[in-house]
């Protein structure tokens, strides 16, 4: 994103000068026709992020290509549509900055933030995702590519992927490994590939009117606790140990949940399936048990996905 | 930190406007002495998050504690010294465009950037110091606390904590499960405990003359790899399998290096210690192996902390 950075020096003292650093941050903007109609309702948004050849300081060139040409075109969308412009690769922070700006400015629905972005921005699309897992409800990366091992972030996150065959600017490969990572987290992953397409699969794919469809029927994931048979619950119940052996959680049954006991804390984990359980509502921890008798254990399944092994029946 | 947001309309077209976001951020900002006298030298740079009391939008009332006051009392320190000022609590965010921002303006050591804060930003210095492992040569908590399952991100961060033991506003066990935690991962941490302070451990742990010689013999944490006996590479090879059984790493010795295939592709894993390796010289992830004939493992230890079995010997 353009971030022009200015410095103002306010007032010299003696040992400390007070200064500010000012950011600037530039981007099209497309409200729906019914925005100004009524000033309650909230909409959702799209952040779209272009590719290479739109990069600059000029936001005519993002105009040139995906959703803001489609708009310039005079295309109606029921969403607020943002569309930065980058001097460089894309930069997950200043985006997360921009949409907190506009989140300020606009009656944005939060459960209805969309992300998609072509060839550069595909990239941009899949590590913004991966980075933010509980902002989105729903990607659409378009021939891009990305870090496979960082995609189980995204096991919440309804995504679609595009990209066509014969794309020689950013091979079918980078798409297909991060499809393959992603399907074994989120088996409803989509992907569509245009088999007569080279890099540019994106017109194709943002005239797929299903698309919108799909897309605006997604709202972000919350977790949603559902009712577990007593039963079920004692059978987690025990004395579980970490895989190196430094930390040790008792789980026991309270009604209607677990409580996960170490070091003298204790948390409340409650079911989302008969296998599945989460902290808190807003958090992406997973607590996923697995096994039976003696191999009985559960993944904590946030960023240290550690295994802990049953020990001693409760 | 204070972040004003204003938007401009720059230009209004019929379908997409031309918008920007302005954001500002005030900071307090102490040269060194010798700053002008060599203009090719770089300094190193210590951020100060100032406590609860200091917030506000009066850059003033930061000079009142801590480092800032100390360098209005006439103190010279031979450090660029930086202390924004927050309305709120620290975001970890901002501080990192803050400090993008002040790399373009000054002559920044970056190998030499310390992090230290006291009560609000005692909790600051432990989150930010969490979320950017690779950032800060050392790290200064004052009566601050934190999450204890996110020190491993600081193994490789020398670390001063200061507490009082009389503390009724932050209890001192705050700093001390931040300190048993990191304890496990980095023996090296330093816990000064005043037995006589209350809540103002600050001004006794920034009176410490030996903290300041500490700090700026440290350096930013980089993996340096060493030579291995080649029969120590050899002892690693074999087939290795995740814990939940997806992912099987075929490890093999090549001279100075162990070379880790999976999925086709190929990683060079360089040793720093007789069982402890890295990927990149920049990236915190250490491959750390243990146990002998049939349990004989490594732990991935970057975000996943993935312990990979043993299954079949090279």
């Amino acid at each position: 994103m353009l971030f022009l950075i200015c410095f103002f020096n306010r007032t010299v003292s003696a040992q400390q000068r007070h200064e500010k650093i000012i950011i600037e941050s530039n981007y099209l903007l497309y409200l729906p026709e019914d925005y100004q109609q009524d000033s309650l309702k909230k909409f959702p948004l799209v952040l779209f992020l272009h590719g290479s050849g739109e990069r600059g300081n000029d936001l005519d060139k993002v105009k040139a290509q995906g959703l803001p040409r489609l708009v310039e075109a005079g295309k109606k969308f029921p969403f607020i549509l943002v569309s930065p412009q980058s001097v460089a690769d894309w930069e997950t922070r200043d985006l997360m900055l921009l949409l907190q700006g506009l989140e300020k400015k606009y009656r944005i629905d939060d459960e209805r933030l969309y992300l998609t972005g072509l060839s550069m921005g595909g990239y941009g699309s899949w590590d913004m995702a991966t980075k933010y897992p509980g902002l989105f409800a729903a990607v659409i990366p378009v021939c891009g590519g990305g870090d496979p091992s960082t995609v189980w972030n995204m096991r919440h996150t309804p995504t679609w992927v595009f990209h066509g065959a014969k794309d020689d600017a950013v091979p079918l490969k980078a798409s297909q490994e991060m499809v393959d990572a992603l399907r074994i987290e989120n088996p409803s992953v989509k992907f569509t590939v245009f088999p007569e397409a080279g890099h540019d699969s994106w017109t194709a794919a943002y005239d797929t009117d299903s698309l919108y469809t799909w897309m605006l029927s997604q709202k972000v994931f919350k977790y949603k606790a559902i009712t577990l048979d007593q039963q079920v619950l004692e059978n987690y119940q025990g004395h579980y140990v970490n895989s190196i052996g430094n930390d040790t959680i008792r789980v026991t049954a309270a009604p209607g949940a677990l409580i996960g006991t170490t070091r003298g804390r204790m948390v409340e984990i409650k079911p989302y399936d008969k296998n599945k359980f989460f902290i808190s509502e807003d958090e992406p921890v997973d607590i996923v048990f697995s096994g039976k008798g003696k191999k009985q254990q559960f993944v904590i399944n946030d960023r240290r996905r550690e295994v802990y092994q049953l020990i001693k029946k409760e």
